[in-house]
């Protein structure tokens, strides 16, 4: 039984993982058989999204690792505690906090920083041989750590041309994919997929998300 | 293709909707090809909870349709409007949020009251002739809804007795459930399923989830 490491980054998908993404990441695991923990940073959030209006929340601020054990059940872990040598894998839905809280893309593009915990993470599992399986906009983060050691790996955002270039821009190569599909860098093992990046409905997602999951557990065995 | 309202309480597990009952609910429709819309009350949530400590927030208030919005990627409408009329069946996740803001069954048991706006669409659609589908703990706001008006309907929260037993006194007749099944009320159109009343994990669930939104979708058609 693989185990799993899937980082989060809050909770909804303006200002967090994006719920879909990481429910189902959850499922498919679980129904693969794999044994799943749950990280996110102990830090706050970058802002907090009112998901109606679609607009910062005035004088709120939330705990990004607090707000994510909402989907995990309460069962998580701060990011600073993940060891890539406790896991086979590590697994990144998407969800603008993403790309706000384990990275910095959603504002600063390809001049981003990744949150430390993130990148030693990143790092650490694919310096081990091990699988890094992002989603949506989370390659981002992934691109960024492993660009700035001169690696340069495949993975996908889907399809949008602005996005693609600041991903080739940190050092990575973008492939175009389909929101049921996957891109797989054997070589690196690095398993990505479009999600909500493309949509545009919740049984489109799952269709890449399953997949992912299945190349995870394949590659990790 | 069905039209289906779901009605949202949050979202976590502990101050709302349970996350994995709600987006694999959101999940199972999609792909049987209904059209979902979600609802909520636009009010204060009961409280707000710490999911890693598991203990009240301080100082917070958070409103049910604001939070409910970010497991329906925004998209998402006040309870106040659910009209029966618009819609073929409804669906009601649970998580405490069923119990604490559609109902509040979570602190007065059996003497509970459910808020106007959820009993007006439970009646609405029982009366409609329409199915109404509740799982995990959401079943007692039906119960309640329902046994007011002296109808006695069969329905489940899985196989815990001092729970069943208050479904019982208002009015309902509890109905032990495995996780991996569903409990139909022919008769009166009530469908519902344990899900993490008794869980464990979320494989577990999906299984009764799924069976009741196939269920929902045959008797709506």
């Amino acid at each position: 039984m693989p185990k799993i490491a899937v980082v989060l980054s809050g909770s909804g998908v303006m200002d967090g993982s994006e719920l879909h993404e990481a429910v189902l990441t959850l499922l498919y695991l679980d129904e693969l058989g794999a044994d799943v923990q749950c990280f996110a940073p102990d830090k706050d959030q970058m802002h907090v999204i009112d998901h109606v209006k679609n607009q910062p929340a005035e004088n709120q601020s939330r705990n990004v690792m607090v707000e994510a054990a909402r989907i995990s059940r309460g069962d998580i872990k701060p990011l600073s505690e993940l060891n890539s040598s406790d896991y086979n894998a590590l697994v990144i839905p998407g969800g603008f906090g993403a790309a706000k809280n384990l990275c910095t893309f959603a504002v600063k593009g390809s001049d981003c920083e990744v949150d430390p915990d993130m990148e030693n993470a990143i790092v650490g599992f694919y310096t081990a041989g091990k699988v890094v399986a992002p989603m949506c906009i989370a390659p981002a983060a992934v691109a960024k750590a492993l660009g700035k050691k001169n690696i340069k790996v495949k993975l996908t955002i889907g399809n949008d041309t602005e996005t693609a270039s600041a991903i080739n821009a940190m050092g990575a190569e973008h492939i175009n994919c389909a929101v049921d599909g996957i891109v797989v860098d054997v070589t690196h093992k690095i398993i990505s997929t479009p999600a909500y990046m493309l949509g545009p409905s919740i049984r489109d997602v799952g269709k890449g998300i399953r997949k992912l999951a299945e190349k995870v557990i394949e590659m990790s065995s």
